[in-house]
Order: structure tokens, then C-alpha cells, then sequence
């Protein structure tokens, strides 16, 4: 199509298969459309695998940010207590929205990319009773770290407490297996590792857990209990979906079996990444995090300590070459970050691999290496994260 | 395209070029689309004509609701107290929203389809100065009836209240202007009269209004204040947005620019009204409203009186020959609605007026003519708007 390639985590670049799913009118209340609703539901369930009997998946007009809203303000009751496991935008983000509904929240803040691991929730879990529900992100986006959640799942699963996941940027290539860790609901959107386009998100739930939880929400829009009552009543969304964009989703969850599912996914986007760190690698660039660590989803590396390497004009010459970077950045360090998910694969990356070295020696940056700081930066996460 | 036309209060039909303009996966952080997001915000305040200077557009992920709920919980302060002009579903909604987050409200409910009137607002306003804002629904989509905005708006600012719009049917086709009535904010949605598809909406809010609701929210992602402020510091949407849908909804203002604004869209919608409703009148069906509360949106018509006519079969037949009709029904009186917005002109409702003969016929249905008690109901509704 001769359009840029989405290097960034969502909004990605999606098949044209799917985006001609857009070019079809639905009417919304007609059984076409709710028999499309329903598929999408089951596909989701089904990705559960072995225990997703137990499971409903309720869709929700928005952002992601929405469907995690609506996840906590639905499950954690007005009188819970959530502790939130943060290290990054979307740990601290959880917490905000929680304090704005007026419930009780603790947060463990790991900084920026410092993974919460499972023996401190058990410490502060058992010092804590009151704590009702524990909130993790399973990729933290901000820093494209891959939280340890079997751990933490476990952690929580000892103290009797419920788990609830913001797996956004992870879930369709991450498993989520509730045969192996116990959770009561998980969330992601449409335009993430399934690779549909933004509109909506979803929230799988245990159905005895979202069968305690009506009129707990703070809002009446953001309520995945009443919302999932009407689509058991009606089959239909309470309010009015977003169409199009259901129906290129449900194009990508088909794309996303074809290709052999949760795994097949997840090794195609974990080959982008070797390929993108190992040729960043050979350039001089240095990872944020150590292997151990890295998503499949996103990575953050620093920037050239070279002065002749300015971010905003390398993003413009990546652009004016075809891909588009992930503008933001971490607070701490002076780092960017490029995304391994999408309709991309190493063919893809091997272009933004040359691209990235044209722009270096374009802009006469000689050397790809961090400052010394940004090294000891990571040489205190190193050893953070050994000890 | 060969695809059904939706007679249907939104999701409508689009045109092809605004369904097109979804082909393409566009970054959320990136100069493009924010250029693309602007565009739209100039657009929808420059549709408030003369005045319109003193607001800002605040497009916000989700639903129509969503959008309703974060007007209220953005404006409405929590020591406020909200009255509620209902007449339908809508109206019971806001009120419902309200009460969720605990705002203080009082509802004028005038059931499924009596306007709420001017004096009838500033009589209560009278005898409750607690009353800081009133909601207005301005064409009530339940019935299709269009409330009389201009004597509401009177009647709030005459009494030094705010007014807050919910003008998600009509907004684009019927006129609200600042220079002719007072309000502080007023939300509509992608997929109604601007044509575009679902996904998101927008509020359009006084700027001083604004500037006194920061910290108002009862939910973190329905807070029009901190939407606001991030498109004021960055540009860009606080969450993903719907990269595609605003595409789309860019192209449709422009189309909507182009047939000659709102006065052109509202003649073309009410040319369509008039042709249905003669159309349908000729074969003997009655409007639950008069003339004079006919919305240009959509027109509620009684079911036929004749056991023949079952609505279930009538509606898969209007589909089989191309139509999809609005499926829902008043809960007091037997009745449907049929939708005049979106990409059709009277050339199409021709050909949905012959769908509609040819059905009657093929079901048996010998006259469309209503029976005694819904005419019942229509002459108590007139004697009540004639008082
Ligand atoms: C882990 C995580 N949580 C939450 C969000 C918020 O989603 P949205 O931007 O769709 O609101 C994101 C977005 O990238 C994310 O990666
Ligand atoms: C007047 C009015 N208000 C609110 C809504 C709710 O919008 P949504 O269904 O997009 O949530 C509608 C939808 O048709 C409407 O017509």
C-alpha cells in the first residue's frame, strides 16, 4: 500500500484483509452483526484454552485505558483495597483511576522498569489482610518489560487474594492460561496483539467473580457487569459499538488462528525482536533491559550518547524512509523504544534495520553507544534485579 | 455496494469515501494524525457559527453515552444539582447516570413522547434555586420527537442555570447556535448526522465552563477536562483513539461541508422525513407524533392494527429487499421507527416505501391503519401538547 510501517504498540499495522472489514455498513441491533458479536466473544474464551468454561468475555466500547477502568471500578468492591504492581505508565495510571473512584489502593512502585517479583507481593500481601485484589501488568508498555506473572499470580493465588491483569500490549501472544495461573479477569484491546484497529477492548472475567459485582462500578458506562448482562439477555452491546471496528477484529482473530494461534503469534513477534536487537546490537545500541527481561511486544533502547543524534530528527528521517517510531519516552532515561508487533516480520525489520543505519550516517553519528550514565543506569538494574 | 440501507438512528449508511478513508493505519502519535485531529476540532466548533469562538471540542473515546456520562460528571460539580428533562430512553439514562455517580437530580419525566416545555422548566427552576444545571435531550431518539430547545434554553438561562445538551441525533442537521441560545456544553457522536462511523464522540463546551470542572470527574477516562488539557498540551488524545473512525469522521465533515453544511444536511433529512411520512400515511399508517414535534432523525409510525402485521417478519422481509430497520419499540405503545439519516435521499426512501407495499401485500396485510387504542393514545397526546 505503500504506506509507513506502525513500528510502535498500538496502533499497529494491520492486514488489508482486515481494514476492508471496514467497508461494510452494520446495523447494529441486526442478527448479522450480533452473530458477529458472539464470534468474537467465543474466539476470545477459547484463546483461554483448558478452564475457559469458567470464563466471559465482555467487550467495551473505548480505549483500553477504558476496559481497565471498568475492570477495576466493576471487581474491586466499594469497600476492597487494591494493591497495584507498578513500574511504568500504566502500573501508575491503575492506581490513579482507582484513587479517583475513591477506593482504597496501595501501590509497589518499581520505578520505571524494575520487575515486581513474586516473594515481595507475598511479603506485602501477608502483611497487608485488608488487601482485597492485587492489580499487574503483565507487559508494561512503558518500558516493554515482561512482568513475571506466574510468580505474582502464584503470590497472590497463596494469600487468597484475587488477581486482576492489565495484559494490554501481551495478550493473543503471550499465553494466558488460567490452567496455570488463577486470575479473576484479564484485560486487552482490539488494536494490540491481535492486531484488529483501536475502538474497543475487552475484559475476560470468571463469571462467579463478575456475579458478585453488580453495582459496584462507579460509572454507569464503565460497568462490564451490566454490560455483560446484556449481552447475555440480548446478545446484543448495551450501547452502540463501534461496527467497523468489531468487524475487523473478528477478520484479525480469524487471521490470528490461521497463523496457529497464541504461540505461532508470539514466535513471530519474539523473531522480530532478535532480529531488531541483534542488528540494533551490532550497531552500537544497548537495551534497556537485559535479555531476560524483554517482551516480544516492544523495546526500549538508549540513545546514542553522540550529540549529532537528536531523537526528533532521527523520528522524522525514519518516517520520511517508511516507519514510523514510538515518539515517547521513559522519564528517567534518555532512551526510545520500537514495536515488534503488527502485520511485520523480519523482512520488515531487516528494512528498518538499514534504514536505521542510513539515518545514523546520514546525520553523522558516528557511534550507536550510550552515555556512561545511561550504562550505569543499567548497571544498577542489573543488579537490582540479580539480588 | 449492494449492502443493505440502514434506516436506522446510527450506525448509518456512510458513503464509500468515508469508509475508504479507514484503509489506512495511521500512528496515534504522529504529526499526521494529529493535524487530522485538529482539523476535526475546528470543524465541529466552527459549526457553532457566530459565538462559537468561546468553545472547545472535546472528542472523547466510546459511545454516545460515554460521552453524555463524562459531560455530566466533567460539568455537573458534585455539590450540583442536575435536573433531568426526560421523554424517553435517553433522558432516563442521563438520569440514571447521574445517580450512579452521586450527583444530586431531579427528573421532569413526560413519559415516552410529551415535549418537555419552556414553562413548565422555568416554573420548577423557580421553586428549586438548588438547581445548578438542566439536561436537555434535544431530539429524543426514542420517538423521534425534536424537544423545543430555543423556549428550554430560555427558561434555564432566564433563571442563571446552565444548560447541558445531549444533541447526539441532532447535532449537524439541526441547528444549535451560541448566538441564539445559552448552554454550556453539548455532545453528539461520530455516527449520527455528521455521518461518519462508531467509535467516538465529541463535546463541544463553553471554555469558562470548563476551566472551573477540573477535578469534578467521578471516573478518570470520562473526564472532558483532562481530555481537554492534553489536546491543549500535546495535541493528541489522552488514550489510543480510534485512528480509523477519526479518519472516517474527517472525511464526512468535509462531505458535510461540501452538500452545504448543517442547513443543507437538515433539508436533505427532512425532505426524506417528508416523502416517508406522505408515503407511508398513503397506505394508511398514522405517526405517533404530530407534524409539529417530527424530528428530521427518525419517525415513530403505530404497527397495523390487522393480525397479519408481525413486526419479527415484517422487519427479515424489509431486509431481504435491502433495509434494515430500527428493531426497537416504545415500551407503551405498539409501534416502529424508520430512520431518515445517513447517506440516503428521497430516491431511496422511494424505494423503501415500495418495500414496505410490497411486504404489506405479500403478508396479508390489508390496511396499515392503527388500532382504536393507539389512536387513543395519539389523541391524548395531542390534547396534552395542544394544553
Ligand atoms: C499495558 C497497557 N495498559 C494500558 C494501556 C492503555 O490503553 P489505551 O491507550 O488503549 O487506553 C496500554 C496502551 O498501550 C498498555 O500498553
Ligand atoms: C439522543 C441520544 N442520546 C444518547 C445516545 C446514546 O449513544 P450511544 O448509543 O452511542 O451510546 C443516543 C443513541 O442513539 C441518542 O440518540
Amino acid at each position: 500500500m505503500g504506506e509507513p510501517w506502525l513500528l510502535t504498540p498500538g496502533p499497529l499495522s494491520t492486514s488489508f484483509a482486515v481494514k476492508s472489514a471496514m467497508l461494510t455498513d452494520l446495523g447494529s441491533w441486526d442478527s448479522d452483526f450480533r452473530a458477529m458479536t458472539a464470534e468474537v466473544r467465543a474466539r476470545l474464551v477459547a484463546l483461554l484454552g483448558e478452564g475457559g468454561e469458567a470464563y466471559t468475555c465482555v467487550p467495551m466500547q473505548g480505549s483500553g485505558s477504558y476496559c481497565v477502568e471498568a475492570m477495576l471500578g466493576t471487581l474491586v468492591p466499594r469497600a476492597g483495597r487494591a494493591l497495584v504492581l507498578a513500574n511504568g505508565a500504566y502500573g501508575a495510571r491503575a492506581a490513579q483511576m482507582l484513587r479517583v473512584m475513591g477506593r482504597a489502593v496501595v501501590v509497589l512502585d518499581k520505578g520505571d522498569y524494575l520487575p515486581p517479583r513474586g516473594a515481595e507481593v507475598a511479603a506485602i500481601l501477608a502483611q497487608d489482610p485488608a488487601i482485597s485484589h492485587v492489580v499487574a501488568i503483565h507487559c508494561e508498555t512503558s518500558s516493554g518489560i515482561l512482568n513475571p506473572l506466574p510468580e505474582i499470580a502464584a503470590a497472590v493465588a497463596g494469600a487468597g487474594r484475587r488477581l486482576l491483569i492489565d495484559s494490554m500490549s501481551a495478550f493473543g501472544a503471550v499465553p494466558v492460561l488460567p490452567a496455570e495461573i488463577a486470575f479473576d479477569a484479564l484485560v486487552s484491546s482490539a488494536n494490540k496483539c491481535i492486531e484488529g484497529v483501536p475502538g474497543f477492548g475487552f475484559v475476560l472475567v470468571r463469571r462467579a467473580a463478575l456475579a458478585e459485582a453488580t453495582g459496584n462500578a462507579h460509572a454507569l458506562c464503565l460497568d462490564i457487569a451490566a454490560q455483560s448482562a446484556e449481552f447475555e439477555r440480548s446478545g446484543q452491546w448495551r450501547f452502540t459499538p463501534p461496527t467497523h471496528a468489531v468487524a475487523a477484529f473478528l477478520q484479525a482473530l480469524r487471521e490470528h488462528e490461521a497463523e496457529g494461534g497464541v504461540a505461532a503469534r508470539g514466535a513471530r513477534y519474539a523473531a522480530n525482536r532478535d532480529r531488531l536487537v541483534a542488528g540494533m546490537r551490532q550497531m552500537g545500541f544497548e537495551t534497556l533491559l537485559s535479555d531476560a527481561w524483554l517482551s516480544p511486544v516492544i523495546t526500549t533502547f538508549f540513545c546514542p550518547a553522540d550529540p549529532a543524534f537528536v531523537f526528533a530528527d532521527f523520528y522524522d528521517r525514519m518516517k520520511a524512509k517508511g516507519f514510523i517510531l514510538y515518539p515517547g519516552k521513559l522519564t528517567q532515561v534518555d532512551s526510545f523504544r520500537i514495536g515488534t508487533i503488527g502485520r511485520l516480520d523480519t523482512g520488515v525489520i531487516d528494512a528498518v534495520l538499514a534504514a536505521v543505519r542510513d539515518t545514523l550516517a546520514e546525520t553523522g553519528v558516528r557511534g550507536a553507544a550510550p552515555s556512561g550514565a545511561a550504562l550505569g543506569e543499567r548497571a544498577r538494574f542489573l543488579a537490582e534485579v540479580a539480588a
